[in-house]
């Protein structure tokens, strides 16, 4: 299959651009800056790489045949919060944008979108689903479900063949800390992994809902394989399979892959009053049968994401 | 107050015009025609009338000291089906303008939003809600839910004071046939009380959410009371009451009103496969509790708004 992807820089867009090479696909990768190709991708020859701004012109990035578009690109929650402008133009208009030259230049293409679990807020039922209503607390949130709305309306005009799989929280994220409010997550294990100091803003009770990224990759490609009608025309959302882990059960993964000395990294500090607000306004436990009965899958434990990330360093 | 209203040449904005130049309010009436000022109002000299397309320049119909903004410009129901481009300039990106204009000239300012019923779709529990997932079966709905998203954001972030109320469908409504799926509800009453013919494409048992003119002008006024804090500053929707009658019933309040000949002008027809769909996904009965505690009222009978209709056309 011929495939473009999005924001094809950021950690999500290479690793999955990793599998598909290595799966014999044939490969766009687009970003604000010319993206890499994966360092361990077995076959680097089927790869197109675009430094593309697709606020000002998506149509650059497309082309008639194309099989699939994995979008994701995007400012993330933190980043959103704190520049309103900035995550409109990117979360919103670049995206709408997209949509409409992917309209006029691919039609009835699949397209994949990365949603959030930020598409929620409060208050919310004990087990929130794809039936929940989307009432989010942060403007990422509110990008991702005006997008999910249009994808919707897209499908059931037969524009394009849309599936929306609104992610977990990623960890353990390899790389640098991101614009996302729920970054920590990933670093309170990275950064103690390799011997740096990391900072912890929430109490050990703190709930969060996660997802490998071995196992994400999996979903995504999934993706891929799915029927057309297995949902609504007008309901393409699934919420991707989680695990829930306290601030507590993360740090004892922490403590069995990487001993004390990496516990005692960890420092802890308060965090900002509006990024509090947001963290505790997203659910940390969901009903996936959706998912599930769409065949994706969820992580066995996050201890086994943390010896992922240790056996990475290794390599 | 210094009121401007977008759309104000439609039946609604008139509607309002009328009755806010009453109380002694100062109006700016913006369309992309030049509105009128409501006949029918007794102080006409504080009323600016402008051409406008907000979709190219909104700061145009601004200023600093605007008090409320109600916003009822956009494409209808059928409108939106048909022309997939014109619905979204219009329903979605010349209000995001709007609102980023709104934004920068007149922070704070209430914002008074029509929404819809349309913005509901399959599958609907039995009483749908503001807690009900939007899952609009047509473009109309998606673009409203779009901007009832970026509403709850704007007013989140204390850019605006923002209402946004879901209107039920408008019968009786004088004038000549709309672009809404939902026009000949009040076709099948108001051109057979003069004399003329009709269009009915649904059969007897057909059901529909209404609202008369007069409420929901009584609906709009209450919406300038309100404070700030009555809702949470995410969840800025309300549903409007309104009250369920089927065909049957309509035809019934006709025949009451306009007698056995005006019933005989009302003529069946099948509607188009696409415009039965998009009725057939609306929800005709909601819980409006949220409404009902906010102040909001609903009509008394189905005969009342034909009754008052009838009386209109004798003045």
């Amino acid at each position: 299959m011929k495939i473009l992807i999005t924001g094809a820089g950021g950690f999500v867009g290479q690793l999955l651009a990793e599998h598909l090479l290595n799966d014999g696909h044939t490969l766009i990768l687009a970003d604000i800056f010319e993206p890499p190709t994966p360092q361990a991708a077995s076959n680097k020859s089927n790869v197109t790489a675009l430094k593309a701004d697709i606020s000002a012109d998506a149509s650059q990035v497309l082309s008639k045949d194309l099989d699939a578009i994995y979008i994701f690109h995007g400012i993330m929650s933190a980043g959103s919060e704190a520049d309103f402008d900035l995550g409109y133009r990117v979360n919103l208009h670049s995206t709408l944008n997209l949509l409409e030259a992917i309209r006029k230049t691919c039609p009835g293409v699949r397209v994949i979108y990365a949603s959030s679990t930020a598409t929620f807020g409060q208050p919310l039922p004990a087990l929130p689903s794809e039936a929940t209503v989307p009432t989010p607390q942060g403007s990422y949130g509110t990008q991702k479900a005006m997008i999910e709305m249009v994808l919707n309306d897209y499908h059931r005009r037969e524009y394009i063949n849309a599936f929306t799989l609104r992610f977990p929280t990623i960890s353990v994220r390899p790389g640098k800390p991101t614009q996302a409010a729920s970054s920590w997550m990933s670093g309170i294990i990275r950064e103690p992994l390799q011997g740096q100091e990391s900072i912890l803003p929430c109490p050990d009770d703190f709930e969060a809902w996660l997802c490998s990224p071995k196992t994400l990759v999996r979903n995504l490609l999934h993706a891929l394989t799915l029927e057309r009608d297995c949902m609504p025309p007008h309901i393409r959302q699934v919420l991707l399979p989680g695990i829930t882990a306290n601030v507590g059960q993360m740090l004892q993964a922490l403590k069995e892959v990487g001993g004390e000395d990496a516990v005692k990294l960890v420092k802890r500090e308060k965090p900002s009053p509006e990024i509090k607000a947001m963290l505790d306004s997203w659910p940390i436990r969901f009903d996936v049968s959706k998912a599930l009965g769409l065949g994706f899958v969820a992580d066995s434990s996050f201890k086994d994401a943390v010896q992922d990330f240790a056996d990475s360093l290794k390599k």
